[in-house]
């Protein structure tokens, strides 16, 4: 089914239904007039995604949603791409893995001209570790290659002052990711705001719910703090919150995604909600799909 | 992780989130208390799958969860068990493909201890088909063979009469399906109701939502009218509220699922939740799993 005619789908539903009432979404008017993305490779290439909440859902969720691209660490693009298509997300953080950062511009028309003609839109790229200056270098160029305004990082501590440099020069945000309890540098998101807190306000947090809750972060609080500074999220749930927490899927965890929703709305959060998977990494798409169902779910708590 | 173990960890976690507040579920210690199930097939065959609300989820829902058998039509027992544990739901209306009719005894002990075993409930048996007095026979000969109290079912019109006396002799109930307009017989809920309200208690419906709707029900007032007689549930969605409406993930189609569990809710269902998915039926475990997603995640609405 093309999106027109899903359109016109909707759009009749709802006209049909406004005489009748039988619990079906109001919602659906408001994704008749979703924004679609080009699907034509070189098109999109030109401005290749870099708008910051394009999702085409077929409907609108009162936040955008996203998939962390570690998530399909074991998988190649094409078999991302379908797992994406099939969950019906179609926002990416982009890993190497499916594009390397020394990448030339054949290999990352290529690549993006893929995501583009299944409708994907690379918001951001990352998690990038940057250990050096020279990491530092090539994490910008390599989001300016890709045509993001936005990368997922982590800049050692002594390269924070080269990256806010970086920043002011390329006009491209960072988001600093934490990494729980065995991160020396970001546990939580509280060694992360410490650091940019009174730099650029171009540098902010991709807060990781998972690994922040493993730190001892109250995730209430953290959005209500680093509100102005939140870009980016990594969503997921953990079996214990403790240290030793494991991945599972959203909803069977200790999270309480209701809060998290509610905490994110009162914030005025505007960024990706990004699932990233990381249990049954060789098979995960079962788990992805309840993960983005549940919290699809959760999210009719909002509307 | 054996259950004991989830219920240590569930404890921990608990006393250890009192004093700290970061989104954890106030529910898990419910979960702690949570009913199992024999796991060890010639023990529960002795009770075989007689409880209304078994469900050994690792959390309580507000409503049980189960599966409508059909969603597995095309897959053998082994595969549709292994699909039930990967989505974590362990109650199931059992069609006579895993299990046929007329099935000895040694057949029926050797697949309802295949599901004891994998800690699988089977509240019904159904949907099942009675165009004969010999098929209204057959139906409760088979529900009480597996042991349930519970047939989903659908006797033609001149069999109402004799499937009261069945009910009444056997004291298994019966709830009646609708499969939308195509159904000379039950397109909606209304047309079970009808046939049933002034009969014995322990007849009523197994209310198809997605059927109902295409057949142009209003489901808050089915379900507020038929209250005391709703005995099951097929929780699907559905792309368009009309006859030619196709089977879709929950949450991606038209039926407004927040709505439908505040109404179960304000009319205390107490029920099974069952999700019957009917799209991608040869490879329909993301799209359950989305689906379950979804419904939970909805469900916290309710708590």
């Amino acid at each position: 089914m093309s999106v027109m005619q899903k359109k016109q789908n909707f759009t009749q539903i709802n006209n049909m239904e406004l005489s009748r009432k039988h619990f079906i979404r109001t919602a659906a008017l408001a994704a008749a007039s979703a924004v679609t993305l080009p699907l034509i490779g070189n098109a999109a290439l030109q401005h290749p995604a870099s708008s910051p909440h394009p999702s085409s859902d077929p409907k609108e969720t009162p936040f955008p949603l996203g998939i962390a691209g570690y998530t399909f660490a074991r998988f190649d693009l094409e078999h991302s791409i379908a797992m994406m298509n099939r969950i019906g997300v179609k926002n990416l953080s982009l890993k190497e893995f499916h594009l390397p950062l020394n990448s030339n511009d054949e290999k990352v028309k290529s690549v993006m001209g893929a995501f583009a003609a299944a409708g994907i839109n690379i918001y951001a790229v990352g998690v990038i570790y940057m250990k050096t200056q020279q990491a530092v270098d090539e994490a910008f160029a390599y989001a300016k290659k890709v045509g993001v305004k936005l990368i997922v990082g982590v800049p050692n501590y002594d390269l924070i002052d080269y990256t806010e440099q970086k920043v002011k020069e390329t006009d491209i945000r960072i988001a600093i990711h934490n990494h729980g309890p065995e991160d020396a540098l970001y546990p939580g998101p509280g060694q992360v705001y410490e650091r940019i807190k009174n730099r650029d306000p171009r540098m902010g947090l991709c807060l990781d719910i998972g690994h922040a809750v493993r730190a001892g972060t109250d995730l209430e609080k953290a959005i209500k703090e680093y509100s102005t500074r939140l870009y980016d999220l990594h969503i997921k749930d953990i079996t214990i919150a403790a240290k030793d927490g494991k991945a599972i899927e959203i909803g069977r965890g200790v999270i309480d995604f209701k809060a998290l929703v509610k905490a994110l709305r009162k914030n005025q959060y505007s960024g990706m909600c990004s699932i990233e998977f990381e249990k049954d990494m060789t098979d995960p798409l079962p788990g992805i799909a309840e993960s983005i169902g549940y919290f699809k779910g959760v999210m009719t708590n909002l509307s």
